[in-house]
């Protein structure tokens, strides 16, 4: 057993049915947390619901020629449930920080938003700078969300941009805001927001390294219904994936992603579930790649 | 207010979150019938559904650079739930009677697409013409439907039309006929079938009054699942938008508008209701932008 | 109130769909909070489902010749949803500290069951001492739950406890046991676990004043589905009225009451709800009949 | 038939999967309507439900010695979907006047309870006088309900005593009342409330002929969820069934039957279907042993 | 028929609410199978769902100025449930036969993917050659899946192109893929992988007879949900219809019809059987139009 | 890994949240099989939900004052899901054979009935003779079940008597029969249908080995609605659990369990799945107190 590994538990089935190598340099790990989600909780289903639905997915990429069973990751279980905010950082920190000290690029199924932060934060303290990529029907910018509440999914971007001046985050086409979000947003010069695959290019081909968050909710509704806080007219799935693509191939460095808000307790025959584990093997296809 | 008070707030999301002010011009009331529902009830459901997830939608408009807290409306609640034809119709002409004379725009959250014949009837006593313009799947000109039953969904635009010399109806891009229906619509000088948004702005630039009648079937079942009657190939919910814009910007006068056939029992994860919330807060947006 | 709200209503069912007067004695208010909930989220929809469900409930008792509408309480609407325990916490204390300043006995809708910490907590500050007699399959007297959390539905009991010595507890037929909660339990003088009615009546006839809290889960999941935690042989809900106004009737004095952990998410046709609003009328009735 | 149809079986299962002969003196047909309920519409959905899982159940009685197969009824299948009162009341009044000439004995499947007025209105048109034993939670004694609504589920009771002289009530432990129903019980001398089968016993082997009908929410929730008005702690589907039992065998005679407010739509797995089957078969069992 | 049938209907919905008439040529049929289902069974409630839904569709194409009402086709019901491979494939192959002696054209209802092997191992009897148009998001052509089985839905192609050498496959973008079916299907002459519009008019062009397998999984998710191994990215229903549309118009012959793998027990509001329902139709319509 | 774990694969979590260690002499195992069930499968769903919910029951028994962390059992994980009839045969019979062959006592989750017969077919290969007590609502005697098929869970005891002349059945209280099942039962000497405890500890007392087969649908489907065919007016659990202590406890020798029909996908809440648990539980802690 890796050290990264004492605070998780194993999970069966694994992500594409491959537990993969435990020298391999890519680690997928769930955060089964959902204690700050301010609608419809559930999203502590959504890895191993994601794990179990992913053994269903073929595995073969003509264009590429390789198979899921050819890419270097490991599958290295399941944080424990916990309902504590705090706990669930603390964790994350310590699983994060273990993966980082063994040069492991971690891949996090969450869980809602705010997991991103404890996992960024993280990784931010060897870096020099980090760039944030962002896919999210919102900005979660929000000072306090819901009443009195400072650490939630709604205000995990502003923790994360108040947790280390290195970080600056992109979004790509968000679509609600507050107003409050909207203009913190245009003050700020550490936040870009991104409409187009060109901007995306151009953005993320001059920065480096780069971390990629992709709330769920970034694509439309009918295509993942299955979502803490579903929002009208969104992505497609295939200019979600080419949005990710274009954002694995132009970055210097890639040096974590997470898929977060899939919530399977509100979802229709695990759509949503299915396309989250579709987006994780995109995102090692692509990754494998440019190498 | 009791000190004890101070913590609590009544349970009773409006929409967006708010209730206005009475003296505001645009008046959002529901009317939950659905006892002429031919194939799935569960419409009765819809008024409160809709408010209640209406406030999980970020509020701030950046093109027009106005929140939904800054338009101006009023939420005044619902109509009974009541299970007879007869009793509804009367209780919608009186509510709409009211606001008429007080100058007020009705906006109508259904209820299944019978309140729609109230509604119209009512307001078209005061003016001289009127075009309902109607995005549906279908024509609801039916005769008799079901067996034995004049007043329905089904049957509600033929009623209008026979209500009243006055009214005519302009269709965008209905899908789904009955020979009876379409052979009626053809021969029927005051029914226009459209089939672009470059119609839809002819047909309504040169008609005044205008009245929005929007069966969330128009749009495809992948975005709307939850209605009485899906239909297949349906618009997407950005060409749904697009036309309503066209309809508020192009019309001399807007004087109401409903969402109707929303079914909370047989939706997913109420991503029906929310874009039906989403469709008001767009018309609430774009009839403000008309002033 | 304007003329066209004459047949209108505001969208917002009281508890039996009567708000009540503000100088009544005993005060209805709602905890939206699960965020401690260890399996199954979802508690947070409960208070206003319970006061949706509960206006379908008839309100005459024959046995009392009295209706609910001569009863006298008020309805005094929910605390917004938090995702913080701390927030929470705060939150109910001011409620509760203000209810008690006013002389008003709290029944509190929870939530799952970490709510009643705060409210007991609260309640016995002004009490010499206070028994707490508790509904439930299980104990809730695990030290930490889950991993690393100190405050959850699953420690509350413990909790308690642990904030007053003037605390002690009184279980009626518990049926869960962890070996940690149960050698806990037997070793400590201030825990009573009560397997009939005729001990419940000595051990709460002899102590006084009494706070009742009742864990939907005390019910057998046939009648009770929606819950965090189902437990397989739980009590029927005939047996449960008999306890619960057995309580009533033999109390010194009753300070308090909650109903906990019902998950409307989870539950098949709202039967659950039902129970719970039906459990509250059953305790407004038999309070009244102790005047 | 052709060659290719011989393995094919036609898509309609009949009650039991048994068409019966014409010719026999029982009929059974359904009514499948519920617009005139005021909660929870879905029972149109119930006859062909009934039917569907009906087909299940075992069909023999080792205590009759005797086969569903065996005994003497007919499925005459349904009327059409309709959603309006008026509409319903003339089909059903046709379809029971053309049974009462034939000397056929109806076993109706709802739909709502007001499904039970023009069935006993047409019946009684025949008969000197007759006794309704109701099972059910409820009266049906309202005079208007929902606002407004004088015919509905839910005034039923009140109606149809109005209809005839002829006609009285025997209540089958029923346990939810408004206020008004129970005075009117009280004061009126044709409503009979029994609380146990010797009470039932008494009434119906006093009285002739008897009409029977069974809302399915006299059964507890647990055993019948799926219906359009839950009321806990209902009678267990033993108890039912003895009940039933005895007035069948009590009677002098007996004129009709039928079950409703199965309401498919909220459901659990079909089981409160799977009981209104297993109601009508013992119906039939008994109805068939009393020759 | 017994006068007091006559307001009676028989339950059972046919196919667009019309049995058809015995001696047209095209004959709708029902395989309630799903036993060799590898994911998620349900399937064999899918003919009869299809069926209750379609009564719903409106039934005018104003392009080709027919009504469904008008076509000649037969709705011949469905073979029994049975949960053995073998048996349902004895079954099948009787009903084609007979169907085949008859001169008949087999439209099938599925039950899962499996259904298409023995209905066109016994059409390729009668022919010369024929090729098999598959639209799926898979190939189902791995030689055994699950462990051990060599007969079920994702192995149906490859028993297919075994049972005859007559037989060819032209696949319309499949895009899920095992590397060992990547590699059979490039290995193989008698498999085309189609990718556009244009080829299929190619490749159906030049080929006759022509029989046709549309597993619903082939659109995407998002508009198909009700289904055992949803994958997603892919077809809109518009892409579905106008591919589908080609191949009956440019065919030299058509010979049958399937649609498979439409799971009412996973859908949402069924909106997967209603697709389905359409796309029969579709098929109906411009089969119609090729005479 | 133990020989009989080759055809195993490991399910996390294991059940109780417990692998257990290898050389224990009770061995759990899933098995999950669904494709000979007739009426509704997605039982292949019960091993896997049994052991997660497994993990939520509280695990000390004070009346024995142990805990089931220290009983004495081995969690061997799941056979691979097989849709084909004969390759589950031969798999059990693999699993089962090596059990025998070390010692061990099998116990096992369905799955349909039909895994029964492969399980005890093998045990019995070993043993002089063999009485199978059966808690089923049904028989399960049928010679053909559906249509053509004989191996199925509707024929799973005819084919248990036929595999082998060692073998009886004794029926716990049955309550669904068709006359070709009872008839059958009333002639043969082999089969026992016990109506009371007192009978079954008599039968049981007297006969040796004894292996208990638990269908759940012998439970009320109030308390098991998750099953394939439920059927009205069933045991309690708490009679369930008399009745099985009692077998446990007057058997001369226990040789192997199995809990089978739990369907997961028509659960509410999963309270089947939980009840399945318990009863396992249950079995555990009398088989260890035998000792
Ligand atoms: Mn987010
Ligand atoms: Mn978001
Ligand atoms: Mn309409
Ligand atoms: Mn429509
Ligand atoms: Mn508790
Ligand atoms: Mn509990
Ligand atoms: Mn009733
Ligand atoms: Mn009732
Ligand atoms: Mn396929
Ligand atoms: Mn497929
Ligand atoms: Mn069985
Ligand atoms: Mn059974």
């Amino acid at each position: 057993m890796k050290d990264f590994e004492f605070y998780l538990a194993p999970v069966a089935p694994t992500i594409f049915g491959r537990k993969g190598r435990a020298e391999d340099g890519v680690v997928v790990f769930g955060v089964p947390f959902d204690s700050s989600s301010s609608r419809m909780p559930g999203q502590r289903f959504a890895p191993r619901r994601i794990r179990e639905v992913s053994v269903e997915l073929e595995t073969f990429s003509p264009s590429l020629g390789v198979s899921v069973e050819e890419l270097s990751f490991y599958d290295a279980g399941d944080l424990p449930v916990v309902t504590d905010y705090v706990v669930m950082q603390e964790l994350v920190a310590k699983v994060v920080g273990g993966l980082s000290e063994a040069g492991k690029l971690p891949v996090a199924l969450g869980g809602d938003h705010s997991i991103t932060l404890p996992i960024v934060a993280k990784l931010v303290e060897k870096l020099g700078k980090l760039l944030v990529v962002v896919f999210d029907a919102h900005m979660d910018l929000r000072d306090e969300w819901p009443w009195g509440v400072r650490f939630s999914h709604a205000t995990v971007m502003r923790r994360l941009l108040e947790a280390s001046e290195k970080i600056s985050i992109a979004y790509y086409s968000p679509r609600a805001f507050s107003e409050e979000e909207y203009r913190y947003a245009k003050s700020s010069s550490r936040i870009h927001v991104l409409e187009s695959v060109e901007k995306l290019k151009d953005v993320v081909g001059s920065s480096s390294p780069v971390y990629i968050s992709l709330d769920i909710d970034s694509v439309d509704p009918a295509f993942a219904p299955g979502t803490g806080t579903p929002e009208p007219m969104g992505l497609t799935p295939r200019e979600a994936v080419t949005a990710l693509r274009t954002v694995i191939e132009q970055a210097g460095e890639v040096v974590g992603f997470d898929v977060v808000e899939v919530n399977p307790l509100v979802d229709c025959n695990d759509i949503t579930s299915l396309l989250a584990a579709k987006l994780v093997m995109e995102f090692l296809f692509w990754f494998h790649s440019r190498k």
